[in-house]
């Protein structure tokens, strides 16, 4: 059997067939798709999967978050399942990639398993979860599979809750029963995704593939600087108290700080929202976004202790007061160790280029990390374009993905 | 005649009722006053100023851009006016003393030249502004004055068309007939104004009295950062075309620049917009509203060419490109340097200190200063508080203030 197994590959004419038809639905003049998750072309999209899929022989299944999936089945009824998944939805005017390659993956894998007739020790399950982008709630389907909703989890959508309520009932679904989409953790066996990297790392090393260590923390920050309003005309400069000094001196201090002691890591201060904010007015506060992120807790926890005392450091250097509003934490979530090795050991089988890496994106996985065995593939994104109608990625690279894929749950077959 | 005048002093005590009267109009909680232009509390305050003057057996009048004036006449009917005034409006929740005390000053000078029964060579007229502050339109009474309105000024007003043109209505005035409140220049002697400083030179160096040199100029531009907006999660920091980085690097180039170079001027970064805008994302752009004042022209031209170049080179240091708005200049105004000359005299008379200096704020002397010689005095703002209930001025300083005033209005029959 394991040799069978080393020289089973997807069928790369399918895998774009289906990549190219799925990529119409909801397609954009740039070349891009735009599905926002339960809008009329994301529900289009999944139906037209499920079609698919039966079409392909295989079993489906729709759960109460509204998740939908393709099940090939092994011969033992009480056997764990393996989950193999992404997202159809996109961001507004997003690409074709994102998400979409990862369940287009996971359903050719699936065939190819069928078509050979594998003899697994698990089933095997393609998914595809609702709201990974957040058009609401953020993964709001793979937290439901691993019950990490409750009822108060839908008190306060992106958008409005009134639109949320109506998109629910146009897909049939409720916040009621949501939360009964929480399966059995012991039933899962593993959850393998893949997925465009989103960021220029492997595209500008020259590497096929990325093998994800864990998914990054996020911190974010409201961090407000307080000065004293002036008359812009009338006050000397060596009496003003510009809030706009501190945030300008932090906002560049913050990338030196990273730069230099957090390699791994990043930081973005993406607003700045200046109080008046009129021409001939001294700014009274600044208030900026600050989120910073990093593989791993104790790193995500240096840097928020490093830069709060650098914020206060610089609004000190020009006498303001700082006034800091955490806005949330995440922590990173790791992968899997054996599984990153079995899928080392794919990429070695392809004799593809790899490397270890952190995703600095949020995905799915992050939810199934919790219960699960968890792995995340990627494969480069060409200049590292994201959530874009010209993110793009080689067709080589899609297949090669998706052999990686399907080779690494083979693997895990052999561990059982 | 010369001896009488030198010891001539105006009447504390009236110039303190009269002051103390009109500042209960439109007194808000704080101990300031809110009196925007044309609301029923300005309307209320400058019906009382003309009460006061006709009580005062002053003549009175009213032109067709709603200023309001007491007279006192000189014996030939074709002699020359010279002008003393400033402003009953208020900035929304604004102070006391900004506008109102130079008016009644000028009231109480106009008394005291009556009471003495002085022989001018010219007529003395106390004048009230319209819409000082641009409540609607920036020195409307005085632009209107002095010929720099025609119909098509009144276009584009601050707030809204519909909200000036109930305002005129309900003062009796109308667009339309505003221009002819425009005077023969020929008519003008001089113009002087009386106002607090506004800013803290004055407070903080223990001087009674400041003579202004000019009106600064001001410059003002939109400038736009545009780098590229990225995932602030997979995108690496030595990868990132951020544009908050050239505009925060501006921010505190620009106040470096000017504090070196141009250690009279101003400048102001008084507003920051990121776009997209949020935690998540590379900033994009970022626009800054940017200002910059000098008092001569020469200056703020040199200011002007070394700010924007500034810009350039922080945009290109963080890979950006710039693009640049220009917003409006005003050249500065001049004050007539034989009135400074008086005003100083006058101050040597009563051994007051006083300092030689730039108004970093705009005011209706800079309407007048086109078309006849024109001085301002200005008075020690405490802290250099300013458009603030809490702007406040020794009650000794404004009378000094008041009796150079008086003796720079003798100054200049002297030399008729």
């Amino acid at each position: 059997m394991k040799h069978i197994h080393a020289t089973l590959r997807v069928n790369a004419e399918r895998l774009r067939a289906n990549f190219d038809a799925l990529a119409y639905i909801g397609a954009t003049p740039e070349g891009g798709v735009h599905r926002p998750a339960l809008s009329e072309s994301h529900l289009a999209a999944r139906t037209w999967f499920l079609d698919q899929a039966r079409k392909a022989g295989l079993e489906t299944s729709l759960d109460a978050a509204g998740n939908h999936s393709a099940i090939l089945w092994c011969e033992n009824p009480s056997a764990k399942t393996v989950l193999l998944g992404s997202h159809l939805d996109s961001v507004p005017q997003g690409g074709r990639f994102d998400g979409a390659l990862g369940v287009m993956a996971a359903f050719e894998v699936l065939q190819t398993l069928k078509d050979a007739d594998v003899s697994l020790p698990f089933h095997v399950e393609v998914i595809d979860f609702t709201d990974e982008e957040g058009e609401y709630i953020g993964l709001l389907g793979s937290r439901a599979l691993t019950g990490q909703l409750a009822p108060q989890s839908f008190q306060h959508p992106r958008g409005n809750r009134q639109a949320f309520d109506i998109a629910l009932t146009c897909a049939g679904l409720d916040t009621q029963t949501i939360v009964t989409a929480a399966r059995n953790h012991n039933k899962l066996a593993a959850y393998l995704e893949l997925h465009v990297e989103q960021g220029p790392r492997l595209y500008e090393a020259n590497l096929n593939i990325g093998v994800v260590t864990s998914i990054v923390g996020i911190c974010s920050y409201k961090l407000k600087f307080i000065g004293k309003a002036n008359h812009a005309g009338t006050t000397p400069m060596n009496r003003r108290w510009d809030a706009a000094l501190g945030a300008s001196a932090f906002t560049l201090s913050a990338r030196e700080l990273v730069m230099s002691d957090f390699s791994e890591g990043v930081v973005n201060i993406g607003r700045m929202d200046v109080e008046p904010g009129v021409f001939n007015v001294v700014p009274r506060t600044v208030t900026i976004a600050l989120e910073f992120r990093a593989g791993d807790i104790e790193t995500l926890n240096l840097m928020e202790s490093r830069l709060l005392h650098q914020a206060s450091l610089d609004a000190e250097k020009f006498g303001l007061r700082l006034e800091t509003e955490h806005i949330g934490k995440i922590a990173p979530f790791p992968m899997e160790p054996g599984i990153q090795d079995l899928i080392v050991k794919a990429c070695q089988t392809f004799e593809f280029s790899h490397t270890r890496m952190t995703s600095g994106a949020g995905h799915d996985a992050q939810s199934l990390a919790l219960v699960c065995p968890t792995g995340m593939i990627f494969v480069p994104s060409v200049d590292g374009v994201s959530h874009s109608p010209y993110e793009f990625t080689e067709w080589e690279d899609c297949v090669n993905g998706t052999n990686v894929l399907l080779q690494t749950v083979l693997g895990i077959a052999e561990t059982f």
